[in-house]
């Protein structure tokens, strides 16, 4: 999981993204925003940031994994991966897909029954990245921006 | 915001829908299932299950939203709607669309900057019915079953 000390470099992979570099505001000091965001995630039992460290304890990958209980599916628990990430100097070396695999184990762990996630489409690799881990694009992926 | 007493039309009007028909269980006593996952969703304060009623306290609308703060787009918190069902009884009178638009309202009370849902690729009517009411399909919606 995620430490406070790791919220400069997963920033800084965000922000180090196509989509990302227009979204994210990478500087120093950080944006307050960001904190907040920091402190509301691991201070809730229903999500978890989880990272992946090089052998220097610096931040290489990064997930945020949310566990939510529905009603549908006679009240089963689903488990939605968002902000996947890895960091540029080891793309292609199989850290997203780790990452990936280790955020599936922990929503069998919680009992999920589902794994879900949305990818843009102006990704296609993306799309093909989790294909190739077992999803399945079933769903249209909606959403309504608000500011 | 549901009460237990709704339980039981909800996991109905669930349970009488083209998918939902397979997989829920609509039987009395309710499986715990349900029980145990409303009062998962009622407890938590970043989860609300909203209902609307007709004017003899009948539940004839029923969604889930979920408020997840990320931190991806500067620390913004997202509204996800899922588990969205009308009563059949009720089926193209808009009350759908008056709980779409509601929710949409309370993304934006609680600050979020958007409002992201997914709507399987078989329900085309659905697709189109979110497209009317402001959504775009930027995004593939995917899934891995774990059981």
């Amino acid at each position: 999981m995620a430490a406070e000390k790791d919220l400069d470099y997963i920033v800084a992979m965000l922000a180090d993204d196509v989509l990302g570099s227009k979204r994210e505001r990478y500087e120093h000091p950080l944006p307050t925003s960001y904190r907040k965001a920091f402190q509301a995630i691991v201070s809730d039992p229903n999500n978890e940031l989880v990272v992946a460290y090089d052998g220097k304890d610096n931040v290489i990958g990064v997930q945020q994994i949310t566990f939510t209980p529905y009603l549908t599916h006679q009240g089963g628990w689903r488990a939605t991966i968002e902000g996947v990430r890895t960091a540029s100097s080891v793309r292609e070396e199989g850290i997203g897909s780790e990452l990936i695999k280790w955020g599936i184990k922990r929503a069998k762990d919680r009992g999920c029954h589902v794994v879900q996630l949305t990818t843009d489409k102006k990704r296609p690799d993306a799309l093909r990245f989790y294909e190739r881990l077992g999803f399945k694009a079933t769903h249209e992926g909606l959403k309504l921006k608000l500011y």
